[in-house]
């Protein structure tokens, strides 16, 4: 009597014609790499001019894959900047701006999704191994935000008591696993080998499966730590022998993805979160060619060297002149993941997958870019064009040295139009010359301002999103 | 020198009160709990009737809550249900039918998206102990269709060699915990024990989060196994046995959710995933008043006891006598957490939450509710009346006892129009009095055709998607 197997047969043909019938090709979900840097600087990379730091693994991802030269961050500082990236947004769209600190009242929004979330809707597996500065209680954490595995530290690597100047309004900086603090005040010399570790076992435990691995390096970030692998060993002191580890991570990486035979079916993307922290003298890295660094709306503050590979999709050895962001990445990965975009809400990213697969004559999606300190709008750029609008900005004088930070000084830049493509340092101001040019970008700004707000002029934005709220304790609902 | 401090306080200054300015209220996230067990009757619960069998946790969450008595699952057969259940479709409409066996060619496709990758946009933490039965491949496991943790079978406890009567087709049973078998053959009597202790476990350590668990008991489904704590104590036999463990289970469920202080914070359904498997005889359980059982489209087929409790939210000790569906818990869970339902497909279920909160006067969403065995459209149900259209029916004669299946006997029912009202058990045609009824549920079945196909007519549906296909190794794109 095998009534049961018969059955089950039955069902099984059934089944297997209703696939064979479908001609439907289900779109392929290639994996995410992101490595992301803190603080580095645009000229912090071999392929990007660094003169005295080298970065082979760096260069031959640019050598296989599209450098990117005009591409930038939400704004010009840690918090801010990874909102972006995560939500695909301005981060003024989602009311996450500045440098959390530790025991934040604030954090990213249950209403925002992030590039994790967006991706599970596609069955990803998602890890995050570095710094995650979204928030750092447990609502807040990366394990709530559609992220499967989390190891790094909360936010940023000064946040301790070990800071040189406002150390004892740290509590001991905490490195979590999933939600759970697993060493406090831990060996930051080791960071970015544990995140590479953590990166290289994660990639070869999914390597049958799509996934996003986000690795957000804390380093080049202040106070400087490097393992012994690395010490000593850059011409540029110990802000080039971290560089170095860096590179050597993303090396790791690469390695592990061929090993694996994921080099075809991976996308990697690499940038960093600001330009660099010019206060910190011979700790900061170098935005040169272009002007200041981090904390300011000045291209060095938040234009970052960018590199992405993908063989076989992405046009080898190929420079994109074209803007684009990090807040693109969101809408992008959707793309190419068969994703939805979500649609209730604003998301300012777009879609660059032409810049990327190299279609002939591709453009900028973005109208304008849009330069915010806080809740400041203080720049504009369309095409080659930039408009500063009046506003102060910190140059530091003078730089401190070895760890220890120098002095701000204000300074402040008139209504300047600036030329990006013949003068990417932004010293030679236009606007007088061209009153039309500034009244475009003028009307730009203020169509901005009415979108997002501007402090400057005291307007609340439009259509901002409020950042996500501690809840001590959960109420009865 | 407290530059640092100040820069820091300054930021968390600036985005708390960006925090406090808004007033904006988000929406409360509720736990969501579905305990849903394996061919139990109708009948085979306290409070729906049964007269053998005593189940005091499941009475009592009845007193706390909502009992439901005209509950409908996708197919009287497991993979369809389950796949309906998780979809929110109709399973013609995810390609899922019948019940998978193992090294399923086919499963539960990427493109759709379940109750749990819904939720992981909204932030929750997820997990199915138990049965999963939409493909045991990697590709088609829990933990790649937005579940944080699986623990259980992927498929039927039946198909083993341990099968009375189909045994050597069948590979040793794996238990799999995430995606790795944990045990081979594993001693069933512990089934419902341990997916109970994993439920209480996940509900502790996800007290402060929100949550999704989802608890598929492989009971009572056979073969029958129970553990000694319930050995002999029901005098409705092995059977009544494994019911009272499974309630049981669900008090331990609902003293954690208690313990934790959760109560009012959590929506708990519990159902069953289809009729009685009334060709087991004694081992079968009874759908009574209802006709029938599993893999048929009388009400005993596909009519489940259902159970929901959410204290403060749904009424105490009430009844909902309209017709609602597991398919409706998708779209009313992604309601009640404020999460998106996909809105670029065909989502057949419907936000039942009118039902759920008693709020006065509240109709089924349903205009028509549609009775498939696999691909064949068999009745049609539209307020209190079904509409058989002809077809044919397995009736076991004679039943099997302990655990032995009997034979099935082909059986036929014409065109056969019932008043589910008065006539719950489907004996009194009315179709000769009521042609215009007839004409209107015929034009109902018409519609449905043309949607989701009908093998008795050949005719494919035209918004039918297609399930997901095993990827033997997946080649480079």
């Amino acid at each position: 009597m095998n009534f049961h197997r018969t059955l089950t047969g039955v069902f099984l043909a059934l089944t297997l014609s209703d696939g064979i019938v479908s001609g439907a090709q289900e779109p392929a979900r290639p994996n995410f790499v992101i490595v992301f840097t803190d603080d580095q600087g645009y000229q912090d990379v071999g392929c990007f001019g660094s003169p005295n730091i080298k970065t082979p693994n760096l260069d031959r991802m640019a050598r296989e894959g599209m450098r990117f030269t005009d591409f930038y961050v939400g704004q010009p500082v840690c918090t801010a900047s990874r909102a972006a990236l995560l939500t695909g947004c301005y981060p003024n769209r989602v009311g996450l701006l500045g440098a959390l600190g530790p025991h934040s009242k604030i954090g990213i929004s249950d209403q925002e999704l992030t590039i994790a979330q967006v991706l599970k809707t596609r069955g990803y597996a998602t890890a995050i191994f570095g710094k995650w500065h979204l928030g750092d209680s447990p609502q807040f954490l990366p394990t709530r935000h559609g992220f499967d595995e989390y190891f790094g530290l909360p936010y940023s690597n000064d946040m301790w008591p070990n800071h040189p100047t406002a150390g004892k309004n740290y509590p001991p900086l905490p490195l979590i696993q999933g939600e759970n603090v697993v060493q406090e005040m831990p060996d930051q010399t080791q960071l970015t080998t544990w995140y590479s570790e953590h990166a290289v076992r994660f990639i070869e435990k999914n390597k049958d499966r799509p996934f996003f691995l986000y690795v957000a390096h804390n380093m080049p970030h202040v106070p400087l730590h490097v393992s012994d692998k690395f010490k000593g060993r850059s011409e540029r002191g110990l802000y080039g022998d971290v560089i170095m580890e860096i590179d050597w991570s993303v090396g790791q990486i690469l390695d592990a993805l061929k090993k694996n035979g994921l080099d075809e079916k991976t996308l990697v993307v690499f940038t960093s979160d600001n330009g660099p922290w010019l206060l910190y003298g011979t700790h900061a890295g170098s935005a040169l060619p272009l002007r200041e660094g981090k904390t300011t709306t000045f291209d060095g503050g938040l234009r970052e060297p960018c590199i992405m590979r993908w063989p076989g999709k992405i046009p080898v050895g190929s420079v994109c002149h074209e803007v684009a962001a990090t807040m693109d990445l969101l809408p992008t990965f959707a793309k190419l993941a068969g994703a939805e975009v979500p649609r209730d809400r604003i998301i300012d990213g777009k879609d660059i997958w032409p810049l990327m697969s190299g279609q002939p004559g591709a453009k900028s999606p973005h109208e304008a870019y849009f330069y915010y300190w806080a809740k400041h709008l203080q720049a504009v750029r369309s095409g080659k064009w930039k408009l500063h609008l009046t506003h102060d900005y910190d140059h530091p004088d003078p730089p401190g040295h070895d760890g220890k930070p120098g002095k701000y000084a204000k300074r402040e830049i008139g209504l300047a139009l600036f030329d990006l493509e013949t003068d990417v340092s932004e010293t030679n101001n236009l606007a007088a010359q061209h009153p039309d040019l500034v009244a475009r970008l003028q009307a730009l700004a203020a169509k901005c301002r009415d979108d997002l707000g501007d402090s400057a002029t005291g307007q609340e934005g439009k259509n901002v999103r409020p950042p996500g709220k501690l809840v001590e304790k959960r109420v009865a609902f």
